[in-house]
């Protein structure tokens, strides 16, 4: 399937797989990028240090692009922006701000710059300064979630810039993908579906969490202080949300409670004490499988999907067939 | 296009109007319903009497199909339920709980039921005690919203039920009615679109608060109560944010604050004071037009969408020509 995303970093599948701090690494990104489509180091709060030796190990990994990602808030954001540059990063994604300032040396290094914006007004001003795309990304998702929801989201961004626009929250199946590309999209990014496949290095306790989670098993945390984060629910998720009340009017320091939480999920698969970040189609993840297979199945369901008429797919809709 | 909720309810166009509380009069209801799709007179907090004359004056404009939608919270919800079944409403939609104790008179009258769901665990009840169909509603909507969003929600419920599903939230184009079937709904509910048609009777200020809203105007209020509620921001909106912190940890009642807003702002276009419920879609809808004109627009809209096979699509989406 040939996309605007497709030509501009020469892969073969419109699929990005989202950057999960303490969670996609060299052997997650590789394994996506090596399955046609775009895989994401996640830069997170992770020294220059540590990513450079997560990017030599993808590319011994894989030949073909990938991305960093990095977390404008990190205090490593400038380490990082000049690393991409250094160790020729094909492109970069970003998060949590605006990356305008390392715009003119991330172009003129060649980079693909494609930040994730969760408003039209930040797409709008990405696409001034230069962004190649952007990635619209709805509170389906799981970690930092925007405001607005992807149905709503994607269309009136699309409205509002003409570089491509990928779609980002809820998508997790063949048919959400191709939902997406009805709305306007020209790729999509995907996360929580990646938290099970093998090259995923994630803690087993971590992946069995998504595995048996219901639609109803995730849960926002820090929006009173005005940082929503979506994940699993648990004993660590549930006393965020009971603290946050109380901690909003105190002004207590909510970053002990956090410091570490990602890492203990990811890592140390803590089941009380870790943050589980993932999003609302959790609960439709019940398969573990490659990255490869994820892919392709993703984009041949798609594909079938998009080449049905408007018959076949209310019959479809209707006999509740599985593809 | 025919599908198992056109089917269902005789009606030529798979499109339901939400049911919005002092806003959903036989006006608005009456249209959509001669427009092929199926009107819904809101229940909202009204007595029978109320809705017993607006039934009438909507039999009185149409003789197509239309609903009543009841309000599960309001203390007239036991009237609503027995009037609809003395006046041979042909359906009747639910919100705000579990309508299962009404459920065997209603059928036994030959009324289809339609809840609104915000989870599967919801949409199975509902089928098992003998729902016709279900609308899953994501939190893109304005009003009262359910904790899942749209692309996530709707998936899940159709793959948790067998009679049809209906996509709500986030749908006021063609393509996003379209990628609502993609995703496996065989209908959808559309509500802050037709805010600003000819024949709804809301203030002249609520539909112009909705015509010049861009994608961040809308907010949520009342998480923290545990009723979160969307609406266009202003004045009252901004407050009761502010005051919920506070309040929550006071015990103090919130009801003083929200008495009889949303009728100022529906029937007033008290702009300072009014709660205006709409939808994240409120940044989309730039028009007016007839209920026929929308309805019409979204169904070749959606058909044009749906016959194109997956390159057609993709050219379109890179060349953003105008449908």
């Amino acid at each position: 399937m040939r996309t605007r995303i497709t030509e501009l970093l020469g892969i073969e599948h419109p699929i990005f797989q989202g950057a999960m701090a303490w969670i996609a690494d060299a052997s997650l990104a590789s394994a996506v990028s090596n399955a046609g489509g775009l895989g994401i180091l996640a830069g997170g709060s992770a020294s220059a240090d540590v990513m450079a030796r997560q990017i030599d190990e993808a590319k011994a990994r894989t030949d073909k692009p990938f991305a960093l990602n990095i977390m404008l808030m990190s205090p490593h954001a400038d380490d990082l922006a000049q690393l991409a540059i250094d160790k020729g990063v094909q492109a970069v994604t970003t998060g949590a701000g605006s990356p305008a300032a390392y715009m003119a040396s991330w172009r003129d290094a060649g980079i693909k710059v494609i930040p994730v914006v969760a408003s039209t007004a930040l797409a709008r001003r990405m696409e001034k300064c230069g962004a190649d795309a952007v990635i619209a990304e709805g509170g389906e998702s799981g970690g930092h979630i925007g405001e607005l929801n992807t149905m709503a989201l994607v269309p009136q961004v699309v409205q509002t810039v003409r570089i491509p626009v990928l779609a980002a929250g809820g998508i997790a199946s063949g048919r959400q993908l191709a939902a997406a590309l009805l709305l306007g999209a020209e790729g999509v990014q995907v996360g929580t579906r990646f938290l099970t496949v093998d090259e995923c290095t994630v803690h087993e306790n971590y992946k069995r969490k998504v595995l048996k989670a219901k639609d109803s098993d995730t849960i926002v945390t820090g929006r009173i202080a005005g940082h929503p984060v979506r994940g699993l629910k648990n004993k660590f998720a549930r006393e965020a949300r009971s603290a946050e009340l109380k901690e909003a009017l105190d002004g207590a320091e909510q970053e002990l409670r956090h410091a570490g939480s990602l890492r203990r999920a990811a890592i140390d698969g803590d089941l009380e004490t870790g943050s589980f970040m993932a999003g609302e189609v959790a609960g439709m993840v019940h398969e573990r499988g490659s990255a490869a297979e994820v892919v392709q199945g993703l984009m041949a369901e798609a594909e079938t999907i998009l080449n049905w008429d408007a018959e076949q797919l209310l019959a479809h809709n209707e006999t509740r067939k599985n593809l």
